[in-house]
Protein backbone atom coordinates (compact mmCIF):
# COMPACT_ATOMS: atom_id res chain seq x y z
CA UNK A 1 0.00 0.00 0.00
CA UNK A 2 0.96 3.31 -0.46
CA UNK A 3 1.19 5.59 2.41
CA UNK A 4 0.85 9.01 2.40
CA UNK A 5 3.58 11.06 4.21
CA UNK A 6 1.89 14.54 4.14
CA UNK A 7 4.98 16.35 2.90
CA UNK A 8 6.13 15.71 -0.74
CA UNK A 9 9.77 16.79 0.38
CA UNK A 10 9.99 13.16 2.60
CA UNK A 11 8.15 11.49 -0.40
CA UNK A 12 10.54 12.86 -3.21
CA UNK A 13 13.72 11.59 -0.85
CA UNK A 14 11.47 8.09 0.10
CA UNK A 15 11.04 7.99 -3.71
CA UNK A 16 14.68 8.46 -4.75
CA UNK A 17 16.26 6.34 -2.49
CA UNK A 18 13.74 3.47 -3.27
CA UNK A 19 15.20 3.21 -6.49
CA UNK A 20 18.97 1.91 -4.97
CA UNK A 21 19.56 -1.54 -5.64
CA UNK A 22 18.20 -3.42 -2.32
CA UNK A 23 16.33 -0.34 -0.82
CA UNK A 24 12.91 -1.09 -0.49
CA UNK A 25 9.72 1.59 0.09
CA UNK A 26 9.66 0.78 3.84
CA UNK A 27 13.70 0.98 4.83
CA UNK A 28 13.77 4.04 2.22
CA UNK A 29 11.62 5.51 4.57
CA UNK A 30 13.54 4.30 7.35
CA UNK A 31 16.31 6.19 6.44
CA UNK A 32 14.50 9.43 5.41
CA UNK A 33 13.40 9.60 8.83
CA UNK A 34 16.87 9.08 10.27
CA UNK A 35 18.24 11.89 8.35
CA UNK A 36 15.88 13.84 9.63
CA UNK A 37 16.61 13.50 12.93
CA UNK A 38 20.36 13.97 12.68
CA UNK A 39 21.98 17.45 12.50
CA UNK A 40 21.25 19.23 9.30
CA UNK A 41 25.11 19.16 8.17
CA UNK A 42 24.92 15.56 8.38
CA UNK A 43 22.44 15.21 5.87
CA UNK A 44 23.57 17.72 3.88
CA UNK A 45 26.65 16.52 3.59
CA UNK A 46 25.62 13.66 2.13
CA UNK A 47 23.49 14.68 -0.46
CA UNK A 48 26.30 16.86 -1.41
CA UNK A 49 28.81 13.87 -1.29
CA UNK A 50 26.53 12.56 -3.68
CA UNK A 51 26.53 15.07 -6.36
CA UNK A 52 30.21 15.93 -6.24
CA UNK A 53 30.60 12.46 -6.47
CA UNK A 54 28.47 11.63 -9.70
CA UNK A 55 29.62 14.69 -11.17
CA UNK A 56 33.21 14.57 -10.91
CA UNK A 57 34.20 10.94 -11.22
CA UNK A 58 34.75 9.53 -14.88
CA UNK A 59 36.26 6.63 -16.11
CA UNK A 60 40.38 6.15 -16.86
CA UNK A 61 40.86 6.17 -20.54
CA UNK A 62 43.30 3.10 -20.11
CA UNK A 63 41.61 0.86 -17.65
CA UNK A 64 38.29 1.98 -17.71
CA UNK A 65 38.62 2.39 -13.51
CA UNK A 66 36.84 5.38 -11.98
CA UNK A 67 38.73 8.06 -11.83
CA UNK A 68 38.60 12.00 -10.68
CA UNK A 69 41.42 12.37 -14.11
CA UNK A 70 41.67 11.74 -17.80
CA UNK A 71 44.23 8.70 -16.10
CA UNK A 72 43.84 7.12 -12.53
CA UNK A 73 46.02 6.77 -10.05
CA UNK A 74 46.75 2.87 -10.34
CA UNK A 75 47.83 3.50 -14.48
CA UNK A 76 49.70 6.97 -12.89
CA UNK A 77 51.83 5.11 -10.54
CA UNK A 78 55.50 4.48 -11.77
CA UNK A 79 55.62 1.85 -9.12
CA UNK A 80 53.38 -0.40 -10.33
CA UNK A 81 54.87 -3.02 -12.91
CA UNK A 82 53.01 -1.84 -16.43
CA UNK A 83 53.76 -5.25 -18.55
CA UNK A 84 51.13 -7.08 -15.55
CA UNK A 85 47.42 -6.31 -16.55
CA UNK A 86 44.86 -7.97 -14.24
CA UNK A 87 41.55 -7.67 -15.91
CA UNK A 88 38.40 -7.64 -13.85
CA UNK A 89 34.76 -7.36 -15.02
CA UNK A 90 34.20 -4.46 -13.05
CA UNK A 91 35.40 -1.41 -10.21
CA UNK A 92 34.43 -3.24 -7.72
CA UNK A 93 36.65 -6.07 -8.32
CA UNK A 94 39.74 -3.86 -8.73
CA UNK A 95 38.95 -2.60 -4.59
CA UNK A 96 38.46 -6.02 -3.98
CA UNK A 97 42.03 -7.29 -5.62
CA UNK A 98 43.85 -4.36 -4.13
CA UNK A 99 42.91 -4.87 -0.86
CA UNK A 100 44.86 -8.37 -1.47
CA UNK A 101 48.20 -6.39 -1.85
CA UNK A 102 48.75 -9.56 -3.78
CA UNK A 103 48.81 -7.73 -7.76
CA UNK A 104 51.08 -4.71 -8.26
CA UNK A 105 50.80 -4.69 -12.37
CA UNK A 106 47.92 -2.63 -14.09
CA UNK A 107 44.33 -3.19 -14.82
CA UNK A 108 41.31 -3.66 -17.32
CA UNK A 109 38.04 -3.13 -16.39
CA UNK A 110 35.95 -4.46 -19.04
CA UNK A 111 32.59 -3.48 -17.64
CA UNK A 112 30.60 -6.89 -17.49
CA UNK A 113 30.74 -10.27 -19.46
CA UNK A 114 29.64 -11.95 -22.38
CA UNK A 115 26.32 -12.68 -21.56
CA UNK A 116 23.58 -13.26 -24.24
CA UNK A 117 20.70 -13.96 -22.29
CA UNK A 118 21.21 -10.20 -21.17
CA UNK A 119 22.11 -9.31 -24.46
CA UNK A 120 25.60 -8.59 -23.48
CA UNK A 121 28.04 -8.98 -26.57
CA UNK A 122 31.81 -8.93 -26.76
CA UNK A 123 31.46 -5.06 -28.81
CA UNK A 124 29.53 -3.88 -25.30
CA UNK A 125 32.59 -4.64 -23.31
CA UNK A 126 36.02 -2.67 -23.17
CA UNK A 127 38.10 -5.91 -24.96
CA UNK A 128 38.67 -4.28 -28.07
CA UNK A 129 40.54 -1.51 -26.18
CA UNK A 130 42.67 -4.61 -23.98
CA UNK A 131 43.92 -5.86 -27.43
CA UNK A 132 44.84 -2.48 -28.29
CA UNK A 133 46.74 -1.90 -24.96
CA UNK A 134 47.96 -5.38 -25.46
CA UNK A 135 49.50 -4.26 -29.23
CA UNK A 136 51.10 -1.45 -27.92
CA UNK A 137 51.65 -0.71 -24.09
CA UNK A 138 54.31 -3.36 -24.00
CA UNK A 139 52.27 -5.71 -21.58
CA UNK A 140 53.27 -9.41 -20.89
CA UNK A 141 51.28 -10.66 -18.84
CA UNK A 142 47.69 -11.02 -18.57
CA UNK A 143 45.68 -12.15 -16.14
CA UNK A 144 42.42 -13.22 -16.18
CA UNK A 145 39.88 -12.27 -12.82
CA UNK A 146 36.67 -12.81 -13.90
CA UNK A 147 33.93 -14.73 -11.56
CA UNK A 148 34.04 -18.13 -11.79
CA UNK A 149 30.53 -18.46 -14.03
CA UNK A 150 29.71 -19.68 -17.09
CA UNK A 151 30.03 -15.96 -18.50
CA UNK A 152 33.07 -15.37 -16.66
CA UNK A 153 34.50 -18.59 -18.42
CA UNK A 154 33.22 -17.43 -21.77
CA UNK A 155 34.35 -14.02 -21.50
CA UNK A 156 37.96 -15.94 -20.53
CA UNK A 157 37.93 -17.48 -23.32
CA UNK A 158 36.53 -15.20 -25.73
CA UNK A 159 39.75 -12.94 -24.73
CA UNK A 160 41.85 -15.74 -24.88
CA UNK A 161 41.33 -16.51 -28.55
CA UNK A 162 41.67 -12.33 -29.17
CA UNK A 163 44.47 -12.54 -27.76
CA UNK A 164 46.19 -15.58 -28.85
CA UNK A 165 47.76 -13.90 -31.41
CA UNK A 166 50.12 -11.55 -29.29
CA UNK A 167 53.26 -12.79 -27.57
CA UNK A 168 51.47 -12.41 -24.24
CA UNK A 169 51.14 -14.98 -21.63
CA UNK A 170 47.76 -15.70 -20.53
CA UNK A 171 46.92 -16.71 -16.83
CA UNK A 172 43.78 -17.30 -14.70
CA UNK A 173 43.04 -17.06 -11.71
CA UNK A 174 43.33 -20.48 -9.80
CA UNK A 175 40.17 -22.22 -8.54
CA UNK A 176 40.59 -24.35 -5.44
CA UNK A 177 39.98 -25.04 -2.16
CA UNK A 178 38.91 -21.80 0.27
CA UNK A 179 40.94 -21.34 2.83
CA UNK A 180 39.46 -22.03 6.42
CA UNK A 181 36.48 -24.26 4.27
CA UNK A 182 36.37 -28.14 4.53
CA UNK A 183 36.93 -30.50 1.84
CA UNK A 184 33.87 -32.24 2.61
CA UNK A 185 32.12 -29.08 2.19
CA UNK A 186 33.85 -28.28 -1.29
CA UNK A 187 31.89 -28.67 -3.86
CA UNK A 188 33.02 -31.88 -6.89
CA UNK A 189 34.01 -29.32 -9.45
CA UNK A 190 36.03 -26.85 -7.21
CA UNK A 191 37.76 -30.02 -5.27
CA UNK A 192 38.49 -31.93 -8.38
CA UNK A 193 40.30 -28.42 -10.22
CA UNK A 194 42.30 -28.10 -6.84
CA UNK A 195 43.86 -31.55 -7.62
CA UNK A 196 44.66 -31.28 -11.19
CA UNK A 197 45.76 -28.03 -10.30
CA UNK A 198 47.74 -29.51 -7.37
CA UNK A 199 50.95 -27.91 -6.46
CA UNK A 200 54.62 -28.31 -4.97
CA UNK A 201 54.08 -28.14 -1.20
CA UNK A 202 57.50 -26.76 -0.81
CA UNK A 203 56.46 -23.82 -3.50
CA UNK A 204 53.98 -22.78 -0.65
CA UNK A 205 56.87 -21.54 1.32
CA UNK A 206 58.60 -19.44 -1.42
CA UNK A 207 55.97 -18.71 -4.08
CA UNK A 208 56.86 -18.89 -7.24
CA UNK A 209 56.95 -15.21 -9.46
CA UNK B 1 39.82 -4.26 6.36
CA UNK B 2 39.93 -1.03 5.13
CA UNK B 3 40.01 -0.46 1.13
CA UNK B 4 41.05 1.79 -0.58
CA UNK B 5 39.57 3.10 -3.20
CA UNK B 6 41.89 5.47 -5.26
CA UNK B 7 39.30 8.50 -5.36
CA UNK B 8 38.34 10.68 -2.34
CA UNK B 9 34.90 11.51 -3.78
CA UNK B 10 33.86 7.89 -4.10
CA UNK B 11 35.74 7.46 -0.75
CA UNK B 12 33.88 10.78 1.14
CA UNK B 13 29.97 9.02 -0.75
CA UNK B 14 30.97 5.64 1.04
CA UNK B 15 31.70 7.13 4.14
CA UNK B 16 28.60 9.30 4.20
CA UNK B 17 26.17 6.35 3.06
CA UNK B 18 28.08 3.90 5.76
CA UNK B 19 26.63 6.47 8.44
CA UNK B 20 23.16 5.28 7.62
CA UNK B 21 20.97 2.73 9.91
CA UNK B 22 21.64 -0.64 8.45
CA UNK B 23 24.23 0.21 6.11
CA UNK B 24 27.87 -1.01 6.41
CA UNK B 25 30.52 -0.19 4.52
CA UNK B 26 30.14 -3.07 1.92
CA UNK B 27 26.35 -2.06 1.37
CA UNK B 28 27.58 1.61 0.89
CA UNK B 29 29.67 0.79 -1.66
CA UNK B 30 27.55 -1.17 -3.79
CA UNK B 31 25.00 1.62 -3.37
CA UNK B 32 27.65 4.17 -4.57
CA UNK B 33 28.91 2.58 -7.31
CA UNK B 34 25.11 1.63 -8.73
CA UNK B 35 24.94 5.77 -8.35
CA UNK B 36 28.46 6.11 -10.68
CA UNK B 37 26.67 3.62 -13.16
CA UNK B 38 23.15 5.34 -13.29
CA UNK B 39 22.68 8.62 -15.14
CA UNK B 40 24.15 11.84 -13.57
CA UNK B 41 20.67 13.28 -13.36
CA UNK B 42 19.15 10.68 -11.20
CA UNK B 43 22.12 10.56 -8.47
CA UNK B 44 21.82 14.81 -8.23
CA UNK B 45 18.20 14.13 -7.66
CA UNK B 46 18.87 12.15 -5.18
CA UNK B 47 21.67 14.44 -3.60
CA UNK B 48 19.15 17.19 -3.82
CA UNK B 49 16.01 15.85 -2.57
CA UNK B 50 18.39 14.58 1.14
CA UNK B 51 19.41 17.80 1.21
CA UNK B 52 16.11 19.64 0.18
CA UNK B 53 13.95 17.64 2.52
CA UNK B 54 16.57 18.30 5.76
CA UNK B 55 16.69 22.35 5.01
CA UNK B 56 12.95 22.52 4.48
CA UNK B 57 11.78 20.09 7.03
CA UNK B 58 10.85 21.30 10.47
CA UNK B 59 8.23 20.21 12.86
CA UNK B 60 4.60 21.34 13.30
CA UNK B 61 4.23 23.71 16.50
CA UNK B 62 0.92 22.01 17.47
CA UNK B 63 1.82 17.96 17.00
CA UNK B 64 5.52 18.12 16.44
CA UNK B 65 5.06 16.00 13.30
CA UNK B 66 6.82 16.82 10.19
CA UNK B 67 5.81 19.29 8.39
CA UNK B 68 6.79 22.17 5.26
CA UNK B 69 4.79 24.98 7.13
CA UNK B 70 4.67 26.23 11.03
CA UNK B 71 1.57 23.84 11.29
CA UNK B 72 1.00 20.81 9.60
CA UNK B 73 -1.99 19.66 6.93
CA UNK B 74 -2.97 17.42 9.54
CA UNK B 75 -3.52 19.58 12.20
CA UNK B 76 -4.77 22.34 9.62
CA UNK B 77 -7.29 20.15 7.96
CA UNK B 78 -10.71 21.37 9.14
CA UNK B 79 -12.60 18.32 7.82
CA UNK B 80 -10.55 16.33 10.56
CA UNK B 81 -11.73 15.77 14.60
CA UNK B 82 -10.02 17.92 16.57
CA UNK B 83 -11.70 16.59 19.80
CA UNK B 84 -9.87 13.35 19.47
CA UNK B 85 -5.71 13.17 19.61
CA UNK B 86 -3.82 10.17 18.89
CA UNK B 87 -1.01 9.93 21.01
CA UNK B 88 2.51 8.30 19.15
CA UNK B 89 5.71 7.77 19.59
CA UNK B 90 7.30 8.81 16.68
CA UNK B 91 6.72 10.78 12.83
CA UNK B 92 6.44 6.91 11.35
CA UNK B 93 3.46 5.92 13.79
CA UNK B 94 1.48 8.61 12.26
CA UNK B 95 2.70 7.70 8.86
CA UNK B 96 1.36 3.23 9.90
CA UNK B 97 -1.58 4.97 11.57
CA UNK B 98 -2.79 7.05 8.55
CA UNK B 99 -2.49 4.20 6.26
CA UNK B 100 -5.44 2.27 8.24
CA UNK B 101 -7.83 5.07 7.67
CA UNK B 102 -9.28 4.65 10.73
CA UNK B 103 -8.55 7.52 12.58
CA UNK B 104 -9.78 10.70 11.27
CA UNK B 105 -8.81 13.02 14.46
CA UNK B 106 -5.30 14.90 15.44
CA UNK B 107 -1.92 13.33 16.39
CA UNK B 108 0.51 13.98 18.90
CA UNK B 109 4.11 13.06 18.45
CA UNK B 110 5.80 12.20 21.58
CA UNK B 111 9.45 11.67 19.73
CA UNK B 112 10.46 8.68 22.04
CA UNK B 113 8.86 6.79 25.41
CA UNK B 114 9.93 6.81 28.69
CA UNK B 115 13.13 4.92 28.83
CA UNK B 116 15.62 5.65 32.15
CA UNK B 117 18.04 3.01 30.66
CA UNK B 118 18.90 4.85 27.37
CA UNK B 119 18.53 8.13 29.91
CA UNK B 120 15.25 9.28 28.23
CA UNK B 121 12.82 11.06 30.70
CA UNK B 122 9.54 12.45 30.74
CA UNK B 123 10.75 16.31 30.67
CA UNK B 124 12.68 14.81 26.67
CA UNK B 125 9.31 14.29 25.76
CA UNK B 126 6.72 16.08 24.46
CA UNK B 127 4.30 15.49 27.37
CA UNK B 128 3.76 19.09 28.72
CA UNK B 129 2.48 20.32 25.27
CA UNK B 130 -0.03 17.03 25.68
CA UNK B 131 -0.94 18.39 28.91
CA UNK B 132 -1.47 22.34 27.57
CA UNK B 133 -3.61 20.85 24.68
CA UNK B 134 -5.40 19.03 26.53
CA UNK B 135 -6.11 22.06 28.90
CA UNK B 136 -6.55 24.74 25.89
CA UNK B 137 -7.88 22.84 22.63
CA UNK B 138 -11.20 21.18 23.89
CA UNK B 139 -9.85 17.72 23.19
CA UNK B 140 -12.51 15.28 24.40
CA UNK B 141 -10.70 12.36 23.42
CA UNK B 142 -6.89 10.84 23.78
CA UNK B 143 -5.62 7.47 22.19
CA UNK B 144 -2.65 6.19 23.74
CA UNK B 145 -1.16 4.84 20.31
CA UNK B 146 2.52 3.93 21.92
CA UNK B 147 4.52 0.22 21.34
CA UNK B 148 3.32 -2.53 23.41
CA UNK B 149 6.22 -2.72 25.70
CA UNK B 150 7.35 -1.77 29.31
CA UNK B 151 8.84 1.26 28.51
CA UNK B 152 5.16 2.28 25.89
CA UNK B 153 3.11 1.18 28.86
CA UNK B 154 5.33 2.98 30.99
CA UNK B 155 4.80 6.13 29.15
CA UNK B 156 1.03 5.03 28.76
CA UNK B 157 0.64 5.16 32.56
CA UNK B 158 2.87 8.68 33.06
CA UNK B 159 0.46 10.36 30.75
CA UNK B 160 -2.52 8.85 31.77
CA UNK B 161 -1.55 10.30 35.34
CA UNK B 162 -0.93 13.21 33.64
CA UNK B 163 -3.94 13.82 32.38
CA UNK B 164 -6.26 12.11 34.99
CA UNK B 165 -7.11 16.09 36.65
CA UNK B 166 -8.94 16.79 33.50
CA UNK B 167 -11.92 15.90 31.87
CA UNK B 168 -10.58 13.84 28.92
CA UNK B 169 -11.03 10.66 27.77
CA UNK B 170 -8.38 8.35 27.91
CA UNK B 171 -8.34 5.08 25.85
CA UNK B 172 -5.26 3.03 24.37
CA UNK B 173 -5.17 0.58 21.20
CA UNK B 174 -6.70 -2.53 21.64
CA UNK B 175 -4.56 -5.41 22.70
CA UNK B 176 -5.38 -9.28 20.80
CA UNK B 177 -4.87 -11.46 18.23
CA UNK B 178 -3.03 -10.58 14.88
CA UNK B 179 -5.71 -10.75 11.84
CA UNK B 180 -4.35 -13.99 10.12
CA UNK B 181 -2.01 -15.23 13.17
CA UNK B 182 -3.17 -18.57 14.16
CA UNK B 183 -3.94 -19.36 18.08
CA UNK B 184 -1.34 -22.23 18.92
CA UNK B 185 1.39 -19.20 17.70
CA UNK B 186 -0.18 -16.28 19.68
CA UNK B 187 2.16 -15.86 22.60
CA UNK B 188 0.44 -16.02 26.17
CA UNK B 189 -0.07 -12.62 27.60
CA UNK B 190 -1.73 -11.79 24.25
CA UNK B 191 -4.08 -13.86 24.11
CA UNK B 192 -4.94 -13.53 27.81
CA UNK B 193 -5.71 -9.99 26.70
CA UNK B 194 -7.64 -10.84 24.07
CA UNK B 195 -10.06 -12.55 26.45
CA UNK B 196 -10.18 -10.18 28.41
CA UNK B 197 -11.18 -7.73 26.14
CA UNK B 198 -13.08 -9.76 24.30
CA UNK B 199 -16.04 -8.16 22.33
CA UNK B 200 -19.28 -8.64 21.34
CA UNK B 201 -19.67 -10.04 18.13
CA UNK B 202 -22.69 -8.35 16.69
CA UNK B 203 -20.44 -5.24 17.36
CA UNK B 204 -18.08 -6.47 14.77
CA UNK B 205 -20.68 -5.94 12.01
CA UNK B 206 -21.78 -2.85 13.60
CA UNK B 207 -18.52 -1.70 15.33
CA UNK B 208 -19.38 1.41 18.32
CA UNK B 209 -18.16 4.38 17.55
Amino acid sequence: MIQSFNSTLLENTVAELSKLPGIGRKTALRLALHLLRREENEAVALGESIINMRKNICYCSKCHNISEKEVCPICNDSRRDSSVVCVVENVKDVITIESTHQHSGLYHVLGGVISPLDGISPSDLEIESLVSRVQTDGIKEVILALNPTIEGDTTNYYIYRKLSAFPVKITMLARGLSIGNELEYTDELTLGKSIQNRVLFSDTFSPKK
